[in-house]
């Protein structure tokens, strides 16, 4: 009955775990952390604009007034200050969103999984904006969805392919989309399309999930209202995040969904961690009680402005002829197409040679990927540097066109 | 096209959820907060032990000399000083667990979420001592398994009888089990008891989920061996946490896992939230390094086995003939039976009105709910307040037998 021989036993996994394997990019940002490389491969804000004074005043003052109730247990929700806080700022950004229709969440990652658990069942279609985010990919996937791709261009997804989505008989059960300076590409979706993809959803009644982590970090042009402002049937939940204009190392994030949603969202968080960590929650709190957090925001909004400014015009100076880019408008990607019968992932290698690093962009497809395209962050580098990189960079390219 | 009638639309939901809902429990713990009752309902450590200066101490230093790497985005597999600590925090529990065996979460409850959808199938039976911790079940049943109960007593689980269940045709895919001081009885499973489960679940390749957040919490006896230590095969996975010791509002939490399991929890814990919080790992790997842990957690084990045993001194003094407890060697819980014919739920209400109050046994069975049981938490009041607050229950079930 007792074993006889101690080796490890290999155990079956469920059957989502095929849908979930560590990517490629994973790797690639391994490689890319070399010391000598000038990586623009990451997806890190700048962390030299992180508010870290605040942040320990903030925990300071916390665990000095209240040290023993921000070490407790808390409620699943969050924090109650902390959600009047967001739902001020929602309101700053156009969507009327009361603190009770808030749910805390670690980073808006957590929002996503929590949305992927409450309305997804195996087999159902999730409609989702191609390329898109990788981590979204993955998390949806881990419901054993078919992810079915909608074609993209500089003015966000394609609304008419969803129309023709939805009126086949692959009805998606979700509609999953990035409506500001999305990973990769770093376009924004425009204000007519966002309508369109509202009144879509509404007369399908298919709910959309709006994952705008990047939506403050505007640069240039004017802000566009929430896919949830433009909604009063409540068919579209909400992600955010302080992760991209505090810090991310907070893991303080957010959602705001439709009454209908709500106490099933938060039954699963309750689930997931019980709730978000109460220190965290209230010296975020008391740290945006007396913060410039507009003027700290329009900071990093303008050094981004300027870094991507930067990228842009080093890419005019070093890029051959026919090489093109997104122009975000705000955010930390740009994305680059590089002329027909170019491969990115054989340029990847090159550029390593000459250290400097991007990620090849077939790993953001979620069909048919295809491999003329990088994703280059901008947030996480000087001026200086990223005119360096750009033109190690173009070295690489002008080299790799003249063996073609 | 335009839907017409700005009515609410309401969202089918994944099926999961019809067996996520809002637990009993939950609305007994409202009532029980009324600032008038004297509640033994809630689970929470006692406020006055948390080492708030220490925390506070240690996030200042962390900030003030590596503020912008604490803030920024990290691996999902936890802050390498912190796994280091933690490692060897296991080896004086008797287990060898290398770093990299461990992976940091959200508190333990994150641990059976991730555990849950790398090993669980729709329809998979789980094997769960009854009575057991509800959110175990709430977490495990969203992946909608059977929960098989196993009967217990005062040593734990009745391992015969999952010998039983396992040459049944009903196999479990996975057993779990709160091995020291379990929600809701407080008893722990007995060293034979141990070594049989872990035989049992090797010889069947089953894998046991082994919950241990009160483990640290003995404050009589000698500790036991995790069940883990006595698994050579890999077929244990170990969750504990420092929300008993430290304080369970930062929600640092660890599993240890079997290498074969490692790498599926890590890409299903990038999925759910990327990583936790780089601050409060930091921070608390900061605490651990200068701290003295193991006069702290003295402490609290001196303070509950106080209040443990005057708990027991009034219920003894208190209680009717014919009622019965568990006598716990550690934790924060002990669990009363009450004579033949009572009513725990119609006792609920009796005590409120003697502003006392506990969680009825109930919510707690997997199956065939017992009401002839209360759970009553000792780790959150004084003595002074527990003797008091068993005078009133005793009252209140004197009251009770005379008007049966």
């Amino acid at each position: 009955m007792t074993a006889t021989a101690p080796l490890p036993l290999s155990l079956p996994l469920a059957s989502r775990m095929s849908r979930m394997t560590t990517s490629a990019v994973r790797e690639i940002l391994k490689v890319a952390e070399r010391p000598d490389v000038l990586s623009f491969a990451g997806g890190l804000p700048a962390p030299e604009l992180f508010p870290v004074e605040a942040v320990a005043r903030a925990h300071a003052e916390v665990l000095a007034t209240d040290g023993a109730a921000a070490l407790q247990y808390s409620v699943t929700e969050g924090y109650g200050p902390l959600r009047e806080w967001i739902s001020r700022l929602m309101e700053r950004r156009g969507l009327r969103a009361p603190a009770g229709s808030i749910l805390v969440t670690n980073g808006s990652q957590q929002g996503l999984d929590l949305v992927g658990k409450v309305l997804l069942n195996p087999g159902d279609v999730v409609a989702v904006e191609n390329p898109s985010y990788l981590a979204a990919l993955q998390v949806l996937g881990g419901y054993e969805v078919q992810l079915e791709p909608l074609a993209s261009d500089d003015e966000g997804l394609d609304v008419e392919e969803l129309e023709a989505l939805l009126k086949s008989g692959r009805r998606p059960k979700l509609v999953y989309v990035v409506p500001n300076f999305g990973n990769p590409k770093g376009t924004r979706l425009s204000l007519t399309r966002r309508r369109r993809l509202v009144e879509l959803a509404q007369a399908y009644g298919v709910p959309i999930l709006e994952d705008d982590p990047y939506g403050e970090l505007l640069f240039s042009g004017e802000p566009l209202p929430p896919l949830a402002a433009l909604d009063e049937l409540g068919v579209v939940i909400t992600l955010s995040t302080f992760s991209k204009t505090l810090a991310p190392g907070l893991r303080v994030g957010w959602m705001v969904a439709p009454p209908s949603l709500l106490k099933g969202l938060t039954i699963a968080k309750q689930a997931a961690d019980l709730h978000t960590g109460t220190l965290v929650q209230r010296a975020t709190a008391r740290l945006l009680e007396d913060f410039d957090y507009a003027g700290h925001v329009e900071r990093i909004r303008s050094a981004y402005g300027e870094r991507c400014h930067t990228m842009h015009e080093a890419l005019r100076e070093f890029m051959p002829e026919g090489t093109r880019w997104t122009r975000p408008d705000g955010g930390m990607f740009l994305w680059v197409e590089l002329p027909e019968g170019f491969s990115a992932r054989a340029l990847f290698k090159e550029a390593l040679a000459e250290r400097v690093a991007f990620v090849p962009g077939d790993a953001f497809f979620v069909r048919e990927p295809q491999d003329r395209f990088l994703r280059l962050n901008f947030s996480n580098r000087t001026p200086a540097f990223i005119r360096e990189g750009m033109e190690r960079l173009g070295r690489v390219v002008q080299a790799h066109a003249r063996t073609r």
